[in-house]
Formats: structure tokens, sequence, C-alpha cells
């Protein structure tokens, strides 16, 4: 395995790896790694001759409030990490070798980016899709898996590389929980104990609403109300959006008809949480099947 | 020489041309072809195994009250022009296959877009960028060549493939000149004849600022009150701009002293006409060198 710090030297080994007629399988990840981040070099092991792992805390999708100081970091862990899963290159560049004198240049996806998370934190998506356009060209990824836990980023994304015709496929890697049902997030490391045991509500939220859409509710008002109720009995977690939206292109629903994602985000003190299910994905679930999921075949959502 | 008209097949057959180790070079255009589009085809047919020419007037670079209607098109005429050149594919996509359904994906190169043009035509930059973004992808060109024509579009292009490490090379060819000095343009059939003959002003400008700073003068509100003087002799021409500038930030500068653009934009009736030249280009420059510049070899400029 072999680490890389610079974008110029991260462009010529994978330029000359492609030449070869190497295909790359890619990973963008902001580190401090955890099993969700495991499952997807793993589904992107099995899709290229060369899995591509890049470590970056990207500063342009951070709003001047929010966490980039405090976003947990454990290099070390992380190549660790990387070498159980066989990764071949590990970009970790700092700050400066992504957005170098002059930077200027930004992409927008506008509408995917507008609602949910975009709401929240506004410029966000811009600096998402900016880095991850350049991060595919600097590895010429073939391949790239995203989790669906960042449910709205995964549309962003895929929305961008449709529009651009970028050459990169767009895997989805499922959600991955702890045993007790929180998603994983690189972010629970900064929840105290109290509000890591709190914070178990946003699941149990979405479980309300995958309960009564498999008992055959279809009235979007009655299933949020139904979810919000059980977020409401945990006082201390602000709600910052709790919306059940088309799949594809995270537009208001108001019935139920094809696949909608469930998506949440709740605050517990500094520590913002996000969350989703996807609701009718291809007939009813049954509850807490997904609670914790198997090391995840790509999945393609629409 | 082959004529595709669908992203899909260009994508496909330029992919296939990749794998095989052929080099891709490119030259975008707006189609309505003349001497000065036959000299970027001459330098890109050197830079390339295989030559590709687009052909598409891009509605998103069009303000809503600008001449997208009446922009010129002569497709016979082009492909003659390209067959002529050893084009070996012409890319003519419609509309629909460039902006799809639920198109919304937008790039801004935020600074160099700001000043001249992007003052005068807002947006244009915006969907220049997109749109050349996309061809890239879709053509996968390894070098692209652009005429210093459009030197803030070149500026613009420059940045974006910098900023988002695109793997192509940008390369300007020299604007190419009518007989008596007016640059050519797919807009000038537009011109009335008596505006045919004023739109010389244009060069007339150019050239005054040229033999000023040749001499040694170095004030930037010097020459161009020099030229401004000589753009309002000719009544009917209504100037949008003349501005000197960096060469390579487009920023406002107050002496030459290193490489500086002379951008001029100024309206006949309803056709906008563009000129610039380069002042302090490697040193002073004798008058009217330029005026039918020769098959101009690829000049990178910084």
């Amino acid at each position: 395995m072999k680490v890389i710090s610079t974008t110029a030297e991260m462009r010529e080994v994978t330029r000359a790896l492609r030449r070869q007629g190497k295909t790359i399988a890619f990973v963008p990840t902001m580190g401090f790694l955890h099993e969700g981040h495991a499952s997807l070099l793993r589904i992107a092991r099995k899709r290229g001759d060369v899995l591509v792992l890049s470590i970056f805390v990207n500063p342009s999708q951070f709003g001047p409030n929010e966490d980039l100081d405090r976003y947990p970091r454990n290099l070390e862990g992380d190549l660790a990490i990387a070498r159980r899963e066989n990764v071949d290159l590990v970009f970790t560049p700092v700050p400066k070798e992504i957005y170098g004198p002059g930077y200027q240049t930004w992409i927008d996806v506008t509408e995917v980016s507008k609602h949910l998370c975009g709401a929240s934190r506004p410029g966000h998506f811009r600096g998402v899709a900016t880095v991850v356009a350049k991060l595919l060209n600097i590895v010429h990824a073939d391949v790239a898996v995203f989790g669906e836990k960042d449910f709205q980023q995964l549309a962003v994304i895929r929305r961008m590389v449709e529009d651009l015709n970028m050459d990169t496929e767009i895997v989805g890697g499922a959600l991955v929980r702890e045993a007790d049902g929180l998603a994983m997030s690189s972010r629970n490391v900064n929840l105290t104990p109290d509000h890591r045991r709190r914070a178990l509500v946003l699941k149990r939220a979405l479980d309300r609403a995958e309960d009564l859409a498999a008992a055959g509710e279809r009235r979007v008002p009655v299933l949020l109300e139904a979810a919000r109720e059980v977020l409401a009995a945990e006082h201390e977690g602000a709600v910052d959006y709790a919306e059940i939206r088309d799949a594809a292109t995270l537009e208001t629903i108001e019935t139920l008809s094809g696949p909608a994602v469930f998506a949440l985000a709740v605050r517990f003190g500094g520590t913002r949480l996000i969350d989703n299910t996807v609701l009718l994905n291809g007939g009813a679930r049954v509850r807490g099947e997904k609670t914790r999921a198997p090391i995840a075949e790509a999945t393609v959502t629409p």
C-alpha cells in the first residue's frame, strides 16, 4: 500500500495505471474510518484492479459555524483499516493541494441540493460536488463508491456525474449501523454518553414510519406525524428536518407510490446526526431487517 | 470523416479510441466556421491521432435578450471545411443531447468571469464553462484548442481545467483577421455593409494603444484614453468596454509591467464584436505584425 500526499503524484500514478488498462475503483472519505467505510472499500475492491482511498477533510463543505475544527481525525487508525481492506493507494492531501493559489471554480447541482441538508447547510453541497469532481479527476476513477447514509450527497453526486458526462460509475453502499441501531458516523465519537443513548431515537423514528408503511399506510403526512411524535419524546434532540421525499429527485410527495426516502437530521449538543431509510423500495420490508446490514453488495438507487 | 449526433455514441467511440492508446485533439465551436476555426483545426491536427470538431450553438451561454435565434448556421459549409482540414469526427448534437431532462449542474469560475464580457453578459461564462467541461468529457479530449480572440473565455477555461484537475491540455490559437484587419467572427455576417466598414475602428483602437506602448508609454489610463478617442470617432459603435488588464487574472492594472490584454467589445446595431491584443507580450511588437496572423502554432498564454 502506497500513501501519496500530492495531487501531482496521484494524477501521474493513476494516469499511468489507466494507460496500462487497469480499472481504478475509488472510495473518497473524510477519514476517521469505521465499519461503514470498510464496507464501501470491500464493494470497491471487487470493482477495480486498483483500489484507491482518499482521506481529506474538505474545508469547502463546512459552513463558518460548523465543526471543521473538531471533525475527528486518526490517520494511523485509518491506514490500519486501509491495509486490512487491501487498499492499493491512499491519497492524503493537505488543503492547499486541493485548493491552490487563485482557486475559484465551483460546481452547483441546483435542484437536488436545495432541500434537506442543503437548506440547513448553505454551500455544503457546492463544496461536496466540487471536491468530488476534483477527486474523481485526480484519481482517474472508473468506479467510485459512496455511502447511502449520506443519501442526498449520493443523489447530488449521481446527478453531477450524469450532467457533466463524467466517465465514472457511481455506486451506493448500504448504510451500516452499530449493534444498537445508531447509524455509523465519524461524528458519533463527539456525542456525550447521554446523547449517544438518546441518539437511538433517530432509528426508532425511522422504524415507526417503516412499520406504518409496511402495514399499508401511504399518506406521507400521517407517516411523518407518527415519526415526529417519536422524535419529540427525546427533548434534547433538536430536529433539523424529518422529511419523506421522492428517492431520486428529493422533491416533496404527499403519497407513497414509488421509492421514497425518509431522511432525518437531528442535533445533540454540537453534533448533528443524519439517518435515512428508503420506504417502498421494492416492496414492504420487515422491520429491523437493516438493523445491522451485511457487507453490502452494490445497490443502485434510482 | 464521421458525423455523430448523439452524446452516447460520441462517448463510446472516443472511449474506445482512448483505450486503443490514441490521443484525441478537440476543437469545440458554435459552427459557421471561418479561417479562424480552420487555423485551430490545423493546430489540433498536429496534436492528436484523432481530430474531433464539435458544432453546437450552446443555448446556456446566451442571455434572454441576446442573439441565440439569429446566430448564423451553415452545417454543409462547416462539414466542407472539416473535410478539408482532415477532421476525423464531427459532433453535432441538438440541445437536448447536451441538456437532458432534469439537467441542473453548472460550473462557475468566479473571479476570471467577473469583468469584461462577464459584466455585460451575466451567466455567459457559466454557460461556457459548463458546456466546455461536458464536451471535454464527452469526447475524452487529451488536447483542446480555443481561439485567443475569445480571450476571456480562454482564461476561464484554463482556470476551470486547472481548478477541477481535468485531464485535458488547453492550447490557445492566435486571433485571425480579415485582410482589412477585422477580427474574424461568425457574427461578422450579421453586420450591415456600413457597420462592416465602421467595425474596423476596433483594430484601429488596438493599434493606437500598441503604438503608444511600443513607444514606451506604460500608463494604462493614458493608453486607454488614446484608444477611446479613436473609438469615439465612430459614433455608431456603442462601446461595451475598452479595458487593459493583467493577461492571466484579468484584474485591473494601472501600469504596464508584464503581459497585459487590451480587450474591446463594441456593438454595431444588434451585433456585438469583440477584439483584443496582448501588450508587452515578450517585448514591443511592430505595429500591424498581427494584422494577418500566419497559421498559428500553439501559443500558451500564462
